[in-house]
């Protein structure tokens, strides 16, 4: 019988607050950077030698997540419990890129992990029409762009995939439709996409769950205006637009539609990337294989993950050390710092995964909790971030943890010996430093230029970003939070505190209805 | 006589400390919407109504300013006094844009304005023989592209001022040069770019005030190296390349280039955007007379900004709501939301600026202090936010204070009316929702539907992002950031926090010279 108890109930959560703290620079040895090192799904790895955790401290996390059943936790999920407790909705992100753990999930009259196969199929055979030109636009012309119209989960995480594959895809010579995505209900986002777009061999692809999202319809309008008002005889706006949706929202019974990929209400937005959400767009940018790829390198990852000795499992370790720094040593936000200009957009995609299922005050019940839950997260891609915000990271008054991300190769394999060493090798020279700088810091006698050092971080990495690599890291980050959210004792799958803007919002669109507050500011901005 | 004390030194701090707290929900009225509102130059207001500062507490602010002299240590700084201690230089960048005080500043055997000026002439003629197609690439087309290579400085602040033109040039028919951008060491973002650029028609930007940046040198030998074995005959590499710099280094000295333009010591990497390391970029892509707007609305501000009532000077209460925010109510970072697509990037520029310039934990006598300096800088565009981390802003655990931004009107005017309003309705709807949900929040019987408000939040807002509001709104924030290294007795104006990285990442392309922790790391990277 699993138990859900507040993080501030366990007897693991007092011992580890009673446990002596270690400090980053009495840990870190070579040894510990050998061994503090855990195999990942995709040929990745999670090092952990610059972490504040002794083996005592290890130990404690081991036995607060054993405790808490996170394990167990995890496989009932898995197996098709309702783990979304406020929506009262299964959880089924996993089940889009495999069965991990071989269980039929009967839900709504099908079998869940068909009807994400058949989605798949769909994707695989449109996607291969499209982009062996049986497909074509409405003027006769091949589809050479894919356009995304999509916000929160279902821009995000897509965009930033679709970035870190760009170059691989490059690099490798595989064929490839330019992406543009469209998000904003600001006006101008959609113009300056538009601007870059030939309509006639363009597809948009419209991306909203519920088929209402006031941003996604708008901007599709938009759109059908733009091209209705195009000087291009015969062309069909509606035969260059495909939907992702639910079977049960409006949009999927708009049949004007070139086609329509379906996800389900136990998919939510921001673990939608490996759904049709995702797949659709990265399935036609880079070939179904691609995309598959990236499946399977997810799925990888998912199965290690069910693994419950800490040590060897890196998406718990990370979700426990991550606990560990914001309760206990009470650190309140982390920084994502992939040494990959491929991974431009990964924090931004994981800044929403993070805090849009960890930012929430109440446990799952709906009691509040009495402890801090999930961190503030921020990121850009190294070295750039070095010569920016790291002044803080390295010299400020506060510590924030830090997750380095790097990999042995570049993806274009364009690159060149300058001052005798390639790019690729400057590059990772400077993320091996940085790790080293923060953790050991470095005395002077000009106070201005010495380093407290004990800054905290981590380190995945691997040989290249690939697409099965690039999957494998997208699930460790999802099992992370999800690892953290029964830590913290939370519901990780919904989002009640977006909803409240969005009904102000209508009300400002009404007239403001006698909210005299809402009309002042009304005022000042419409 | 100006005197330089700790925060914590000041009778103002603990006046502010023993005074009653006040909240944002008691404190907001539409009276308050009205009043709490100052202008900026550029035709910008700042507005401070949703911030937790009651009247008593705004005097205590006013009173803690005066105590610290902040409007004369501004002036000192505008009148060439020595302001960065820690490598004892004059702090120039307003009179890049003008000359607030009328100060004849002599430095290095030359006056300083008449510098500026001299080089902002030298960036006028250049950018119109450019554009009127007279300076040509060497097989003799016109350029139509230009790629600025820097990296921290020399590429955040440009480029996020040129995403935020981009619309404004299109929607007023202003020419425009395509502008790019490679920054990052990592090979693949040069690849990515490069793989858009035709040579031919490509004017590359070389910006490093030392001239020995390691990232902007690599790039500058790969680009070159591209371009000779580019099959394009007659093609000078070295005639499609400018260089920014300071007099005395090395790129100076290169007389192949097609031209230089020159900076000084005096304007620091996150302050230059407003020198020749945004002006040449800017004046090319959109013509000078833009960057001269550019530069008025700036001049405007740092007028406005001299202003010794708090009331009435939009910077120093910004910067002083922010120190009460960090200091007295420990929130530890704020999060920059700007409702306007083209501003993606300006909250990057943002966190450079901010992080760091008071990301220190030494005063500017390199004593260290016992009170905490500047604060983590994060953020993305609404209404892109809302769909993502605003969950936790809402209704986490922590309180993050907002920093909004808005406009009434759009850039590319290309909007329509869908649903009964137009898309920059509803932006600014959501907008004014936003700010009312975060102070008021909701009661709720289901808590998981509660929200607490009182989270602060203020709103810079205006008509259009013009370039004049643009050079305004990048004044305020650099002028805030300046106060609050006031405030806290800090230079913010190096960075010593970024040395140490750099040398260690030396000795790992050196070998490693014996350092067994560099090995290790480097052995799994490299």
């Amino acid at each position: 019988m699993i138990e859900y108890v507040n993080l501030d109930a366990t007897k693991g959560y007092k011992a580890l607050q009673d446990m002596k703290r270690s400090s980053v620079k009495d840990l870190l040895t070579t040894d510990r950077v050998r061994s503090a090192d855990i195999a990942l799904g995709g040929g990745l790895r999670y090092n952990w030698a610059a972490m504040p955790v002794s083996d005592e401290i290890v130990d404690g996390l081991q036995a607060l997540a054993d405790e808490e059943g996170l394990i167990d936790k995890y496989k009932a999920l898995l197996s098709g419990e309702m783990m979304n407790t406020g929506e009262k909705r299964l959880v089924l992100h996993h089940l889009t890129r495999g069965n991990v753990l071989g269980v039929k999930i009967e839900k709504d009259g099908e079998e869940k992990g068909a009807f994400y196969a058949s989605v798949l199929d769909s994707i695989r055979e449109f996607s291969e029409k499209v982009r062996s030109g049986e497909i074509k636009g409405s003027t006769g012309k091949p589809f050479k762009t894919v356009c995304q119209i999509g916000i929160g989960g279902s821009d995000l995480g897509p965009r930033a995939l679709y970035l870190a594959l760009k170059g691989w895809a490059d690099g490798e010579g595989v064929k490839t439709l330019n992406a543009e995505f469209i998000s904003n209900v600001d006006p101008d986002d959609a113009a300056a996409v538009i601007e870059r777009l030939d309509f006639e061999t363009t597809l948009f692809i419209l991306v909203s769950k519920s088929g209402t999202t006031q941003e996604t319809l708008t901007n599709r309008d938009l759109v059908l205006e733009t091209l209705k008002k195009a000087p291009v005889e015969g062309l069909v706006p509606s035969k260059h637009m495909v939907a992702v949706t639910s079977k049960t929202s409006p949009l999927a019974k708009d049949e004007s539609m070139l086609a329509a990929f379906f996800m389900d209400d136990y998919i939510g937005g921001r673990y939608s990337s490996t759904s049709a959400v995702g797949g659709v767009v990265l399935s036609l940018a880079f070939g179904f294989d691609t995309f598959r790829a990236l499946l399977e390198g997810a799925h990888e990852e998912d199965v290690k993950a069910t693994e419950c000795d800490i040590r060897k499992n890196g998406a718990l370790m990370d979700a426990m050390i991550g606990f560990y720094l914001r309760n206990i040593m009470g650190y309140p936000s982390t920084a994502i710092l992939p040494y990959s200009q491929a991974l431009s957009r990964f924090p931004a995609h994981l800044q929403q995964l993070d805090m849009e299922s960890n930012g929430k005050h109440v446990n799952r019940f709906g009691e509040k909790v009495s402890y801090p839950t999930g961190p503030v997260i921020f990121g850009e891609p190294g070295t750039n971030g070095q010569h920016s915000f790291y002044q803080l990271l390295h010299q400020g008054t506060d510590i924030v943890p830090l997750q380095f991300i790097g990999f042995r190769h570049c993806q274009y394999g364009k690159d060149i010996e300058t001052a005798g060493s390639t790019s690729q090798s400057k590059l990772n020279a400077n993320l091996a430093a940085q790790i080293a700088a923060f953790a050991r810091g470095k005395d002077d006698e000009n106070t201005n230029k010495e380093f407290d050092g004990n800054r905290p971080s981590s380190l995945i990495y691997g040989d290249k970003l690939t697409p099965k690599a690039l999957g494998a890291l997208l699930a460790h980050y999802e099992n992370k939070v999800m690892f953290q959210g029964f830590v913290w004792n939370l519901n990780s799958f919904d989002q009640e505190g977006v909803q409240l803007g969005k009904v102000l919002a209508k009300k400002v669109l009404a007239g403001c209805e006698g909210d005299e507050l809402l009309k002042a500011y009304a005022d000042l901005l419409i």
